[in-house]
């Protein structure tokens, strides 16, 4: 009887040309990294429940899977589910790099540049292109309080999405200090700042029109407040890069004045590059987590919708495991995004050892082993079968290029012969 | 306020040094299978819990991480435990590959040649170099009955254990169908040969007495039925490995003429590698999954107490997931074994960019990336601060081997200066 043999719900299962593929992009990045002194860590998938829930994760900890204790009884008496749950499978790696950093910091060099490559598990609704598994590929700098780090992150950034060959790439900044300026001069109150930026986060998504509905029905703003807001905002939309700094301090004259020298730093070191990295200061630009405290960052790609990088710098997070607060700030390539960016690897040589049934095993590895020591690349012995037009199809089918068949009495090994008709 | 930063119970994070040595082993075992014709597939973490808990995982399925459904109210009724739960944790690479394979067999190339490495879970009790989230690394090759799949996974897998630099391996060969014709012609009725097997596996850990009381106080086994068993594996124990086949022919009457010639077949394929593949029939040698078929195959290292590899055929367990019979042969390397076995690697070149505080941070940056391009290697630029020579000390003790003074009022670049003093 055949099972259901379809993955999990949700999740998805890769074949051997999309593992080649998302090795050779990852393994491009990774080369990157290194070179400016990323090293990469693991940390398991499973973290304790509090970590999960504490708060850092946003609306990410609403998508947890949560995992049952272990030993418990087969029939429960009524009673809170949280009794049975003490573990979580991690939604992000940036909750499991501050545990990390806050716990190994002693033995670790400073600033710790930090390489993190591996999955990480959402509840979403599943849709197309959207997977309950993913994974992140994310980079941070802890423990170095100047725009050195964000500078230094899109270049590292910029560098590696070049290696993988996408190009075209544009670099958005804004810095959550600024916004939080321009909300305050606009009338938002205070304590309704948070609220504010998710909904001007959603302007891609809604529209003007939908964030001021929002912001006035659903958040209580003063129509007055957001119009000016917006008018504020729009003013400064598609500046000229190089006189940035200057033109928010005179639009926001409450800016504080390290928001515009970090801005000013950012920009020259953006300039210096080398190649075409273009960027520009959006206003409009948010991003969605709580913890960003100062700069914040994107990358688009003329083929993607959404953005394919972004990250920023976030002071207070490690703080709140380790209990003293270290600078850091951090940067996460959608690698699942980038991987249906980039063309599919060209198949290298792979050969069929095709041996007749009477041919012995140990003579039909021998021709495999003699082969794969002269000539390199990959040989794999194959049993004949079948009408011998047809398995020759399937083999090229299935990315063979050549073959060498073996009979049991060909004292000799023919040469190896090519697959692909042209 | 500090919190709690250790990882969860049972679990471990890994810092740069145990990566770097992980990805180094990992790379050399890959590039041996790759070079066999063996590919990587990928499947999720979680799989659906009826897969989990169907019985092909013996007494891994009592380990398991049971995840909670999605949506359920925060107060429950008391009932079932069972429908809570809807998704596991994988305990092995076996039971998904076996539902991959049953999947996607229509593309697959027939054989299939598979790699596997990736994280499992089981909740084992904490003890000393055993994780509840540990790597396997399996290779499987589905689609061939013949023992050419046994042979060429016992050379891949040697090959790959000599390219990561383990050398000394010895491979001990058995066969589950001589085994079940041993115990039957020592009068072990067939419904009680399973058991038979479990204990005989213990022999290591608890020696002939322990099976014996074992096998006949707990099993009630007949003491005449034991005796005669463990005589006639005693007979078996270190046969010279050329004639191997005809001693078990000759002592094991009842033993199936296939099983012989394939015993005869691997021997021959086995005699025939390169390199000093040493290997030897153990009678011993049970394997504890139940699933196995026909041959079965460990590699023990002087090193290590237990075995650092091991596999065998299993012709009946892609059949209960596709609904047709498929041959099958597999061998699984023990990653985390193998990693404490090999030397730590030779840190690279990594140069520190040492700059002032009045030094501006695109000249920082400018510094990191022209040497960066100039010599190649590791550069990252470091902030000066406290005692030089303190600083210096704590660079070396990072791994940084070079440094290069960047201060405001130089305007040319020294050269790099080595950190090591010898």
């Amino acid at each position: 009887m055949k099972m259901d043999n379809s993955p999990a719900r949700g999740t998805r299962d890769l074949l051997p040309a999309a593992v080649a593929t998302r090795d050779r992009v990852l393994g491009l990045i990774q080369d990157v990294y290194r070179r400016f002194g990323y090293q990469r860590i693991e940390t398991p998938a499973l973290e304790r429940i509090e970590r999960l829930t504490g708060g850092q994760g946003g609306e990410n900890e609403k998508l947890l899977f949560r995992v049952l204790r272990r030993g418990l009884d087969e029939q429960l008496p009524a009673g809170p589910l949280a009794d049975l749950v003490d573990l979580g499978l991690r939604y992000d790696l940036t909750v499991p790099l501050t545990r990390f950093y806050s716990q190994y910091r002693a033995e670790l060099p400073q600033p710790f540049r930090s390489f993190q490559f591996g999955p990480v598990w959402r509840a979403e609704r599943p849709q197309k292109g959207r997977y309950r598994q993913f994974y992140q590929c994310d980079i941070d700098l802890l423990g170095e309080p100047s725009v050195l780090a964000e500078a230094e992150l899109i270049e590292a950034t910029t560098e590696a999405l070049a290696a993988v060959g996408l190009t075209g790439t544009e670099v958005r900044l804004s810095d959550r200090r600024f916004l939080a300026a321009l909300a305050s001069a606009a009338g938002v109150p205070d304590e309704a700042t948070g609220g504010f930026f998710v909904t001007v986060d959603k302007l891609d998504k809604i529209g003007w029109e939908g964030v001021e509905r929002e912001l006035v029905d659903g958040r209580g703003l003063p129509s007055a407040v957001v119009t000016s807001a917006r008018d504020a905002i729009g003013a400064l939309t598609d500046l000229p890069a190089v006189k940035v700094a200057d033109v928010l301090a005179d639009a926001v004259p409450a800016l504080p004045d390290a928001v515009a020298e970090d801005l000013a730093t950012t920009a020259a070191c953006l300039a210096a590059l080398p190649g075409d990295v273009r960027w520009s200061f959006d206003p409009t630009l948010v991003r969605g987590m709580g913890y960003y405290t100062g700069q914040i960052f994107e990358v688009s790609h003329p083929d993607s919708a959404g953005s394919i990088a972004g990250g920023g710098r976030y002071d207070e997070l490690v703080g709140r495991s380790l209990g003293t607060e270290v600078p850091a700030c951090g940067f996460s390539i959608g690698f699942e995004r980038i991987v249906d960016l980039v063309a599919a690897d060209a198949p290298g040589e792979r050969v069929a050892v095709l041996f007749d049934a009477d041919v012995p095993v140990e003579r039909a590895l021998a021709v495999a082993r003699r082969l794969r020591a002269e000539r390199g690349g990959v040989v794999s012995p194959v049993r004949r079968g079948g009408k011998f037009a047809a398995q020759l199809g399937r083999l090229e089918s299935w990315g063979f290029t050549g073959f060498v068949p073996v009979r049991a009495d060909d004292a000799d090994l023919p040469d190896v012969r090519p697959l692909r008709r042209d």
